[in-house]
């Protein structure tokens, strides 16, 4: 019954103008009455996809994540150029070259055919540009540092690129509360220096934070190294200035810890990946800057004793621990072939980075040190090294936080990341290496241990739909099966929209429809993005 | 031109109904018009105010909090009553005695006249309920525990109270990694009791713990006494299941520390105190239970002397910091008079409760020690004690938790719950005692320094509208001035719902105003509540 109601809902008027393949709808009716009983929702969102495939729009039907046709949004004509350069003379790029980078994503498997690219760099420049675009029913896609994993922050087709690039003020910053508001186009990285010469640090940090913005952060809801320590920023973000659809700005940029005056607006577009809003400022809570900051990296001979590493650590570090993360003897292989990185302990089949940031570095030198001699002395942990020195913690540090990059020296890489109850993270990379067998020219799980996360990554020397039908569904079922989610921080974007039936249920998905609907009537924001094709 | 927009959007149909004085919509337009340029966005909140007033409609003008007129929903037939008989048997309660406590709210101000209370045990009669209520256009007005201090927890006319009292079942908890899921109506206290037997702690802690129920605690988004330590709901609350004002169940409960597939949804309905839907169960993220807890109650004789101290403890304790909480010189005089709780030093204008909790007794001691002798030596500090003794650091915590209790022995009290920068907060305190003079009994101040969040209370011996007049809007005024918020941690409910244009922009209540109807078309869920009335 469900199956039916959604599939009803769908706007056949937009099938009718733009599928090849003449509907078969009788037929596609009768199929989804005859599953429509004693199905589990993962069943459902499968025979969902099949049904959309039937009706040869979207993807092949091996490849849900590839781009569904164009839905009929205007194409950009000389007046709207014109409209563009004098609203924003110098900063319109139409230039092929100029565009090239922004049309691609950073694993360079997506690319769209955007023919201009504007890069405002004030809220009311924002405002102007979306409210010409939804009347003129053109299609936009938001992009900050194009860092995104799942083909989000690149356009599909010619949707305009709306770059936050040049909106890069910090706005004010409050050296009591630790509060501080910028423009959303301001670089993590810079954002990170700027608050540790007042003696704060941002309270996320990742790999990216060199090229990402901090409003891609937080419309992505990234995750990273902090969140164990720092919460998520759903906690961390009091205030959004957004930009809706239709230009009217939302101006949400509170600067308190507490507000409960009617609903949190800003939650919705935390996450939402850009397709209900552009954010155009940010105000977060910065935490102080930790007098004393420890890495330890540690080696363990089976995920078991890392688990167990994991529960002793939480015990005895308890406040000062601040990020727990684990890489595997894969990864390590592949930063020492491609990066030329050097393992400084002795060759382990599981790799732990653990860092401690504390107000006291006595204090926390006795804790780190009483624990690492537990997990020696009991044999959790056969080797390590201890780094309280900067470039010495940068050095550990960049052991994990390159494994990213040195995946992409290895070919095409799938990429999943998953949430999962903790004691089940590497089980799942272990029974994918089974599963694969020699199909995967490489299997590797790293990730945050603390957060229940893992980067599942499957690497192959080249595109190849013979493998990547091996992994999916089966890496989304299994998933499924232990209630995970597909997504726990990179989103969904484009490539993951489909998959959204493997983590919520179809009264979950329908409402995000809704509210879809309500922000964004027309649909120009992001399109193709975070929704399944099935609801847009 | 936002002020006519809004006004454009009131139901004129509910209106004409239930106006007793006929509409002049003529010269109210002319009114609006005529203001609607150059106006802050408080000058248009108070004239939408007046213009709903002048309607006859609402409260007396000076009194917006008041109770607006009935909306024409359904009233309670035999036939509805031999449903609900049927589906809870021995659970549909009509005894008018039985009834009195369920429609009066804890401070005794606001008064309800329902005539049945329902008492489900699980969510699908909670869903059985609603698709009923819905279809019979039936009110209905969610209630936990009934600690709520805005007057959201009661009915207003004659809507059904659907208490959660029943559902008071732990699903789940996950001692690794430390989730607990369970059914709304749980006592947070009987959690607390749960959890520290497992070796954890709830993420939250109130001065109603013993009455109010967690489902109660996410749909007011509660802060409290840890926020500082461990932050808001809306980054610890993991998953809800809701159901929805139609009956249907949206199931999000999570487990997950990390899930970024598609929109937050469960965010909707943390701190919209039930007017989107009733919250059935929670799955929220339990810090472990600290191995060493002290409490520190210090005596400073300026606000200014207190903020120092906030700023020192903040650097020297950091993350072992748990609590920072104060109330002032007049506090503790009804906490003597009323309570006949014991001054434990010697007397000063403000008191601060330091709250440390960290995993090592001898390192906590040791910063608390350092941080005790800096205040003492630089003179911040007058006089204070320390316990490390559960009985003993209970009874200093009752000094700051027992406050509100006390408050209610002096007669009528008008409770403010506001946010401001930290530095302002005492100021408004301050200001109240001289802008009011020898009408107030007692004008005094107490709360989270670490939050910026300020309780003001007014007693008078009785309800006095001169009194009151006097405070409000200026309380208000003064708090939108320093961009505060005018319901840190209490919410709207029935009294403050037409201040919230103080704390929000227009746009903003707008968006609000088209969730709700989104969600609830027919608006039968917890009405007069939240949203002001121009709205509704």
């Amino acid at each position: 019954i469900n199956l039916c109601h959604l599939l009803s809902t769908i706007d056949m008027g937009i099938f009718q103008r733009f599928a090849r393949i003449p509907l078969k709808s009788t037929y596609i009716w009768s199929l989804c009455r005859q599953y429509s009983t004693d199905l589990t929702a993962v069943d459902r969102a499968l025979i969902q996809h099949r049904c959309v495939h039937n009706r040869g729009l979207g993807a092949s039907p091996g490849n849900p994540g590839a781009a569904p046709p164009r839905l009929p949004f205007s194409r950009v004509t000389q007046e709207d150029l014109a409209f563009f350069r004098t609203l924003l003379p110098g900063r319109t790029i139409t230039d092929p070259d100029l565009l090239k980078s922004s049309n691609v994503d950073w694993l360079k498997t997506v690319e769209g055919n955007s023919e201009v690219l504007l890069r405002p760099k004030t809220t009311e420049e924002v405002s102007q540009i979306l409210r010409y675009c939804n009347e003129r029913n053109l299609a936009v896609c938001p992009q900050g540092g194009n860092t995104g994993l799942v083909g989000g922050s690149v356009p599909v087709f010619d949707e305009i690129i709306l770059s936050t690039s040049l909106m890069k003020q910090v706005i004010t910053f409050d050296n009591i509360s630790g509060i501080l508001t910028c423009q959303a186009g301001c670089v993590l990285e810079n954002l990170s220096n700027y608050l540790e010469e007042r003696d704060f640090i941002m309270p996320l940090d990742l790999g990216a934070k060199g090229s990402c913005h901090i409003g891609g952060n937080v419309s992505t809801n990234a995750g990273g190294l902090r969140l164990l320590r720092y919460g998520s920023l759903r906690g961390t973000v009091l205030g959004l200035e957004v930009v809706l659809a239709d230009g009217r700005i939302l101006n949400c940029l509170a600067t308190l810890r507490k507000d409960n005056t009617g609903y949190d607006l800003k939650q919705l577009f935390i996450g939402s990946e850009g397709t209900l809003g552009v954010i155009t400022a940010v105000s977060i809570l910065c935490p102080r800057k930790p007098k004393a900051v420890n890495v330890a990296f540690l080696g363990c001979s089976s995920f078991q004793q890392l688990l167990e590493t994991f529960q002793c650590c939480r015990g005895m570090l308890g406040e000062i621990l601040s990020a727990f993360e684990f890489l595997d003897a894969s990864c390590m292989s592949l930063l020492e072939k491609h990066l030329k990185l050097t393992n400084p302990i002795t060759e382990s089949p599981f790799y732990i980075v653990i860092e401690t940031a504390g107000s006291n570095a006595t204090h926390d030198e006795e804790k780190l040190h009483k624990f690492l001699e537990e997990v020696m002395t009991s044999s959790l942990v056969t080797d390590g090294t201890v780094a309280t020195e900067a470039t010495k913690i940068k050095a550990l540090w960049s052991l994990r936080e390159r494994v990213t990059e040195a995946l992409t020296h290895e070919g095409y890489t799938y990429k999943y990341d998953i949430s999962l109850p903790v004691e089940k993270i590497y089980d799942l990379v272990q029974d994918m290496r089974g599963h694969l067998g020699d199909m995967a020219k490489n299997v590797v799980g790293y990730g945050h241990v603390g957060d229940g996360n893992l980067h599942l990554n499957i690497t192959s020397p080249s595109k190849d739909p013979a493998l990547l039908a091996a992994i999916e569904p089966y890496v989304y079922e299994w998933t499924s099966k232990w209630k995970g989610s597909i997504s726990a921080e990179h989103g969904l974007g484009l490539k993951k929209r489909n998959y959204i039936y493997y983590s919520k249920p179809s009264e979950a998905v329908a409402l995000m429809g809704s509210i879809k609907a309500m922000l964004d009537p027309k649909g120009i924001l992001n399109p193709y993005k975070t929704l399944p094709d099935n609801i847009h």
